[in-house]
């Protein structure tokens, strides 16, 4: 089952030729999430040949333009495209009455619906499910509203030995329960027991998504134990006085969440415009965090235990 | 005295790996005027290595998002790049409230005033002026207001012949008058007439824009005898009746105004995504206006007299 993220841009507030402003696109058993949505994210799917009609859910961390500003021009092409499915949008307060009026006064009138979620910058709380993912909102510590997201595999399903199924001859329903844990009584009335029948499940994976953050306790918490974690930090080291003033982190408050939420990748983004490179970031942070990237537009990760 | 303008992006609605959205840049004796600012165009700004604090003064034809999204981000960036001088932007009835509350759910408290001036998309009206340049917006004909804009250098001084400055020992001040027309007088009460002072000025020049428009007469008359026009032409003549539909013009509407107005030269511009490659809609134009060219982005031109 794919678990992919797509970096479509981790640059901060002021725009450079080097990075595009936030913005990430998740796919997972083919579902496509976007997460946060700067100026120019529609050029940016493109370039990355990302089939965009079939995202369903778009997830903005806070209203800053660099997250947010790009939402307008996307919808607007997914309308004079053709959609007509309904889009789901989380968003802090505000961001729909902005939308809105900027697609009214274009006089655009959508052919398909827009959900509009309204997030809880101070709760952790449950925002969307299917069969096999769930999506938690969490705070951030930024200086407006401000939530993380976390994507969470559900458990899985046990996996069959193939060789049972020929031997007791089963049906497809009846498969799916034992896929589920059920034992398998013979017309004998042997009890055949599930461990026999099946092996453990691969280990739900989870992702989780730090766009602007102060270093916070509640963050470690919320990201406990994920597989990958994309955690900002818009300065190096040495800028830790101006990280602080602009409730921001550095690679070391970036790093440390990662070691002590126990996570098994570390992803860092959201640099500031003054760094001409970012390898000094990635040596940085893996001084407290060994397993960690910087990441530039256009890279592709694939959510995996890499914990074992 | 430098009259240059640059192409920022000359697609239309639905963006390209080709184009970017409508925008650019007039730069008219160091002062910087940006006419419509699609979603993107601040990164064309410093693709161009344009110094954009300097612009005063944004001109947006109408508020299609292709034509106007860039706005936020720009301001936003002059905001964080510490500008304090005031902005004024020329827009239709509606932007000013979209760009203001996106700001306000953003928390940006900006630093610099913005004056914001209505347009009155159905009128042909002097908006803005300086001592050399003025421009006047003028009706367009699209599905939504539209104006047009056209940047006219105001008369020139005459220029003065360099060997009577020192045979008549003129001062600042009587150069000046000079310059403006007038005759000398020697102290014997001699009349030199400015004929024999001065020398023709070159003669002033002009630019106009019309960003969306279906073909029309009205159009034809505001841009009578411009040196330079760039007049949109989404699609090549085999898909008029698109054109038609839509309230935009085919390569030979563009070509028909630029004829009948007996302009110096030509730019088409505002292509519809299907178009591969732009070469057919210079062609097509030239067999009606042989003066013109296929704009793309980075493109500069001069204003300059072409007519002679």
């Amino acid at each position: 089952m794919k678990f992919e993220l797509t970096i479509l841009g981790c640059g901060s507030a002021t725009p450079t030729m080097r990075n595009w402003p936030t913005s990430q696109l998740l796919e997972h058993d083919s579902h496509l999430f976007m997460i946060d949505c700067g100026e120019g994210a529609q050029l940016q799917l493109r370039r990355f040949k990302i089939r965009f009609q079939k995202i369903r859910h778009i997830f903005i961390s806070h209203n800053h333009g660099d997250h947010c500003l790009g939402l307008p021009g996307l919808i607007s092409t997914m309308h004079l495209l053709g959609r007509t499915e309904k889009l789901s949008i989380y968003a802090q307060k505000g961001l729909k009455e902005a939308v809105e009026i900027q697609l009214a006064v274009s006089h655009s009138r959508l052919r398909f619906q827009i959900d509009w979620i309204e997030l809880d910058p101070g709760a952790t709380e449950l925002i969307y499910e299917n069969k096999k993912l769930s999506v938690h909102s969490f705070p951030l510590n930024h200086r407006v509203p401000c939530s993380g997201f976390r994507l969470s595999e559900k458990a899985k399903l046990r996996n069959i030995r193939k060789e049972v199924i020929e031997e007791y001859n089963l049906s497809v329903p009846r498969i799916r329960q034992i896929k589920e844990g059920k034992d398998h009584k013979l017309p004998d009335g042997t009890v055949i027991p599930n461990s026999e029948l099946t092996l453990d499940p691969e280990p739900p994976l989870s992702y989780a998504f730090c766009s602007d953050t102060a270093y916070s306790e509640t963050v470690v918490e919320a990201v406990s134990g994920v597989d990958l974690l994309y955690h900002e930090s818009t300065f190096l080291i040495e800028d830790q006085a101006r990280a602080r003033e602009t409730f921001h982190s550095t690679t070391s408050d970036a790093a440390k969440v990662a070691a002590k939420a126990k996570v098994g990748k570390l992803l860092l983004g959201h640099y500031s415009a003054r760094y001409k490179n970012h390898e000094s970031f990635r040596e940085e942070a893996a001084a407290i965090f060994p397993n960690v990237e910087a990441v530039e537009e256009g890279m592709r990760f694939s959510v995996e235990n890499v914990k074992k």
